[in-house]
This record gives structure tokens, C-alpha cells and sequence, in this order.
């Protein structure tokens, strides 16, 4: 018998209609001989819904308030399913963050997991009751209510797959598994048997909104087999596994992107160690998320120091950084908010040279100038105009063959 | 300094504009030197909208799931009134049952308070904090949640009260006061300066809804000071208070009436022992609230017995007495469902004959038929056709003259 942890998101339980489809699904996860763990987040906008509410309030709302709202939109789904779950036989049982527990640090609205206590869980399973937890929330030391943040749900599935020792952590979703490429953009697009933690984590961080990476590191670290699958269809979905060493692996997996990107270049910065982190210290210490980072060699004791944020930190950004161009006596601040980032991963680019010139020479062939670049060990990304995104998508896709060969047949 | 516990409800806090002047009033009260605890419910529809999803997803939801689900509407209005508060630099805290504890039996959807922890509450006032209590919700020995059905955060704002020994529990409406009688039907209507407990009780009893019954017993059984006043005009609303010796009471208080009401009549029961029970067993073992129960003296060993319940339960009730009606051999089963109830209510009735015939005098001086009548040591109800309703409250309003002599002055 094994012990599978299901997690909902907010899409899955979006309306009464899908969360009685859900309710169905665990009860035929659970009749195939599994246990079964149910972790769900809010009704698909109802985060959004709540969070509104209190802005509505302040223009800042606090912040263990703002955990104690947001906490209720899971609360609501838990529930919701637990009865579907009742209505079909199901003795489905609804347990919020103070009940199983789930201890976190007390840094509101981005909590960090720090414990979960077995007991109420291990003594529900053994009844043969299917836990309904509610994600997202957890309780600290001092008994107030926290949120995990972004991905928080997925973080919460992981975490409880851990501490159960669950046999598999599958996230349940709207799409059904992970693709070569997103099938809006290339038609021939193929489901991915099996990705491994390290291409996941690049596929996540770059964009592919499957799962949070926050997630995929933990789920990683802990070693939990992690499975992303449709919640409506039935189907394998896609294994998301450590790197075996007898498995052949595909060049490259998947290509990700991200819209809603913008690059802000200071030009004529004075070349001296320390440079950096004045220009990108005041950044971090907002909540401005900066992604690639780009310093070319300089000359003239001059250099140029590129960056990229998402696109709705561009202005707030360029206005913070204007001060600080005047006291390093930089030439220029200047910036581009159309732009997008296109990025290849796969772990077989460790043993195969080459990957970034089959890149670089199918944009060049489609005309499509590459305006930054970025590397890791498993991943090549680029920054190109946001016009020729799914033109470049579409060519890396081809050129790379993911149609046919960067799938691998379920077994 | 005083102590107050404050309990506004769903209409209160029933939009973000609203919660934000709930805010200042009670910063307002605290600048006054007032030491303030406050209550809320749920925003105002939240509740309904709460259980009709969880009807959607089934037509019997599992009773301690509803209790999850609805808990989360008081959880939405604690943060949201905190996080106002804290914006006007009063520092609020939101406290749900669980953090508080508020413990309770283990009847979900009608639970009963049986304890309430005051060391996280008396630490908040120590402290300076304004505490906001979830009200309606509790917890049960096993952790899970219950809510306290009907009127639940007049009791809960009761119950703390008492815990805290507060000195004064005020419950902010949208009325600022217990009337003479509905100003919407009885344009001279008068705001009461007090009332006492058993008034009160009879008056919540009988559909005035400014206050639930269960809460009036609480308040009365610890002698707590309650206040009913408005949430949103200042003014000293109506004070509920014990009965004191030197107190002038006025003969009649108020008038209260209930409009959804419905009668049903078994007529031609054979009059022996255990016919009642045979009748009321079956329609108690519902969830059908019975209200006035009358059976006359019979004649030739037969009896008609009539009885009133809310008119949503007519149908059902009718039904399910058929089969009562025919083991018993009685003659029929009848019934009216366009019945209304009025009644006056004042101590002084106590202490001053002929109350009744002035009521039935003034009833019948409007051609008013009397349906039935049914009396207690300080009120007088009687049943009359719907469509008097109105003229009946009017006529009985002006017979003991409340317009002027029904209030006391305000002290």
C-alpha cells in the first residue's frame, strides 16, 4: 500500500463543480489500495480576492494580519473538500496549520517551514481517514498564523511528503506534465516522461509556472519523488527524479521562457572592485527580484553593468538608481521594459559541447539578436526582444529536435 | 479606566469603508481612557455565501467541515478590522478561537461555551492591545472548530465579557437602541433608556432581532451590563440592566412581533394523557422550532390543539403530522400559514391588573380577530391575521400611550 500526498491548486479547486470532480479522483487514488494525503490551496482567486480586501484597508496592511486573511481562503477549500469527500463514503477530515501542526519562523507572508509534527496526521491514516490539509499556512512559535508565500502550497504538499515519508508527492494541476516547450507557442510540443530536480529548478526559475522552485529544491533535497500531473485527466503526467546514471538523457529537455522581463543597463561605471553591490544593494533591499546580471570586461577603466527584473519593478527601479549613477559619476542609466528571456535546460548539456552555438546560430538564422546571455551548468539562457519570443521558441525547438527526440516514452 | 468589550456585527463590518469607521470609533473610545476588547462576525452576507457553497457541494455537508467553512468569515473580518486598526496606530491583534481559547462542547453548528482562557487576553490588555476576537467560532477538545449557530458573537461578546470581567459589553448595530416598537411600523416609536433582562429576552424572544435571546440569558445569569447602541452615531442606545426596586417601570415596555409564523390545528383529538407528546414528539425530533402551544378545554372527549412554528416549516410539518393525525383517529389536520404574532412585553405588568383587556379592547376597537393568545408573567402574545399586523402594533402602541410615557429619560 502506498502512502501518496495529492496537492490541489488553486485552478483544481476553483469552483464547487471541480472540487467535487477532485473529491472523485481521491476516492479512485484511494480504492487502487493507496493512502492518500490531500494538501490544497484557495479557490483559484480568492488569494487574490483577500488580498484586495486588505489593501482596500491600508496602503500596508500588517503583516501577521495579512497571514491571519489569507489563511482563511484555504480554510475555506479544506473544508469544501472534506465534505465532497464525506458525501462519497470518504471519511475525508480537514486539518488547518495549528491542528496537524505546521511549525514555521514568524516572518510573515514568507514563512519558512521549520517542523511538522506526525502525530494527528499518522493517527488519522491509521484510522483510514484522507487528511484534507490546508497549504500555504503554517503557525509559529508564539501561536499566530503564518503564510509561505509564493509556491507556498507546493512547499506545504513537499514538506508533508517528507515528514510522512510518503512513497510519492504528486502536484496536481492544470496541465498535464511538463513539455519540451509551451504548447501555446510550439504546436509539436511533447509531455517529458521524467525531468530531473536540477533541469526542474531551471525550468521552474526561468518561467514554467508548473511548479515553484522553492518546491522542486526541497522536494530535491529530501529526495521525495515528486510527480507533476493533470487533476481532470488521467495520464502518467511527468517523474521528476535524481539523475540515475545508466539513464540517457536528451541534450537538452525543455525550453522555457519569460515574458514580462526588463533590463536596466548603467553605462560608463567606473571599473573598481565594489561597484556591484553599490548599484544592485539598494535593489535588493527592496523587494525588486533582480534575475541575470551582466558586467562586461571593461576599457578605459570604464564598464557597463546590465541587469534584469520583472517588467513591474522597471520604473520604481531606474527612479531608486538614478542617485545612485550621480554619486559613482556613471555615464548613463538607461533601460528596456520589452524584452524577454528564452532558456534551454537539460542535464546532457554537461557532456555535450556545442549546445550554445546550435543556439546562437538558429536565433542568428531567424534574425533574432541576442541582447544578453546568462549560463549554468544545465541551462543557456537569452535575452532577446519580447517581438521575437515565439519565433525564438519555436527555433530553438526545432533546432534541438524536442518534437520527437526530447521525449522519452513512458515506461 | 473601564473595561469594554465591544461586539459589532456582519452589517457593521459589512464593506472595507465600514470597517475602517468601525476602526476610529474604537480608537475613539480607547482615547477616552477605556481599556476596549472587541468582537466581530463575520461581514455582512459572508455567511450566507459560506454555507451556500458548502450546499453546493452537498445537501447534507458534514456538520464539522460547516463548522471549518463558516469559522472563516469571522477570520476575513478580525484581520481586516486589526490591520485598520493598526493603520490608525492603535495596536490591534486579531485572536481566533483556537488562539484565544474559546472551548466549547463538541456540537458542531450549535455549540455551547463551557470555558475561556483569559492568559493570551489578559496579556494583550496588559500590553496596551486592543484584542479582536473571532466571534461565533470555538474549539472542541480535539482541537477541531465549532461555531455557536445562531446569535454566536452576541454570545461569545457576552461570554468574554463575563471571562474579562468587564464592565460594560456594548453591542454596536445598526440600530441605536431597543424601541417602544418597530419605527418602521410605529412612526412615534420611542428609543428605550433601559430595559430590563427579562424584557429584553422576551422582546429578542419574540423577533425583535437586535439582540439573540441566548445572549440576554447569558448576560442576565452573570449580570453583565449590555448595551445595545448603533455602530455608527454616537448616543447611549439602551442599557439592559437587572431590575432594581426603586426603578418606575412603565406598565408596557415595548411591542414586538414576529411575521413568519404559520398555525396548525389538530382538531377532534381524543382527549386523554400523552396526546401532546404524540403530536409535538414528532416535529421536535426535526429541526422545527415550536412557538406557542394551545389547547382548550375539550368537549365530548375530544380536543382541537394548535400550535405555531416558523412558516418555512408549514409544509414539512403539515406532512409529517398526517400520519400522527390518522394513528390518533383525529378528526383533521388544518392549518394557516398568513398568520402573524404580537406581543407586549413590560415587568410592570406585574404589578398592574387588566393589561389584557386594554390590549384586547384596542384590538378589538380595530375589528381585529384574536386567532390566539398566549401569556406570560410579564407578556401578553396574541396571533392575528397577517394583514393586521401593522394596525395591530400601531393600535396597541397608542392604547399604552409609548410614544410618550414608554421611554425614560435618558441620565
Amino acid at each position: 500500500m502506498a502512502l501518496i500526498v495529492q496537492k490541489y491548486g488553486g485552478t483544481s479547486v476553483g469552483s464547487t463543480e471541480r472540487i467535487l470532480a477532485i473529491a472523485e479522483r481521491i476516492v479512485r487514488c484511494r480504492n487502487e489500495g493507496n493512502q492518500v494525503i490531500v494538501v490544497v490551496s484557495a479557490m483559484g482567486g480568492e488569494t487574490n480576492r483577500l488580498a484586495g480586501l486588505g489593501n482596500e484597508i491600508s496602503a500596508n496592511p500588517a503583516a501577521r494580519e495579512m497571514d491571519v486573511l489569507l489563511a482563511s481562503g484555504e480554510q475555506v477549500s479544506v473544508a469544501l473538500l472534506s465534505m465532497a469527500l464525506a458525501d462519497l463514503g470518504c471519511p475525508g477530515r480537514s486539518f488547518l496549520a495549528n491542528q496537524i501542526r505546521i511549525f514555521t519562523d514568524g516572518n510573515h507572508q514568507r514563512a519558512r517551514i521549520q517542523n511538522i509534527e506526525t502525530e494527528a496526521l499518522d493517527a488519522a491514516v491509521a484510522e483510514g481517514v484522507v487528511p484534507v490539509i490546508a497549504g500555504f499556512q503554517g503557525t509559529d512559535s508564539t501561536g499566530s498564523l503564518t503564510t509561505l508565500g509564493r509556491g507556498g502550497s507546493d512547499t506545504t504538499a513537499v514538506a508533508i511528503a517528507v515528514a510522512m515519508k510518503a512513497d510519492e508527492c504528486q502536484i496536481c494541476t492544470d496541465v498535464d506534465g511538463v513539455y519540451s516547450a509551451d504548447p501555446r507557442i510550439v504546436e509539436d510540443a511533447k509531455r517529458l516522461s521524467s525531468v530531473t530536480f536540477e533541469e526542474m529548478l531551471e525550468l521552474a526559475s526561468l518561467g514554467s509556472k508548473i511548479l515553484h522552485p522553492r518546491s522542486v529544491e526541497f522536494a530535491g533535497k529530501y529526495n521525495v519523488a515528486l510527480r507533476v500531473l493533470s487533476s481532470f485527466e488521467d495520464g502518467p503526467g511527468t517523474l521528476i527524479t535524481t539523475e540515475t546514471p545508466t539513464m540517457e538523457q536528451p541534450i537538452v529537455s525543455g525550453i522555457a521562457y519569460a515574458r514580462d522581463e526588463a533590463k536596466i543597463t548603467m553605462s560608463g561605471v567606473p571599473d573598481i572592485p565594489g561597484v556591484a553591490s553599490k548599484i544592485l544593494g539598494p535593489v535588493g533591499r527592496t523587494a525588486t527580484e533582480v534575475d541575470m546580471i551582466v558586467q562586461n570586461t571593461g576599457a578605459d577603466g570604464l564598464t557597463d553593468f546590465t541587469f534584469t527584473v520583472k517588467r513591474q519593478d522597471f520604473e520604481s527601479t531606474l527612479k531608486l538608481l538614478e542617485p545612485v549613477r550621480q554619486s559613482l559619476g556613471a555615464r548613463e542609466l538607461s533601460g528596456d521594459n520589452k524584452i524577454a528571456k528564452v532558456s534551454v535546460v537539460g542535464v546532457g548539456m554537461r557532456s555535450h559541447a556545442g549546445v550554445a552555438t546550435r543556439l546562437f546560430d538558429a536565433l542568428a538564422d531567424e534574425n533574432i539578436n541576442i541582447q544578453m546571455i546568462s549560463t549554468s551548468e544545465i541551462r543557456i539562457s537569452v535575452v532577446v526582444a519580447e517581438r521575437y519570443l515565439e519565433l525564438a521558441v519555436r527555433a530553438i525547438h526545432d533546432e534541438f529536435d524536442l518534437a520527437s527526440s526530447g521525449t522519452q516514452p513512458d515506461t
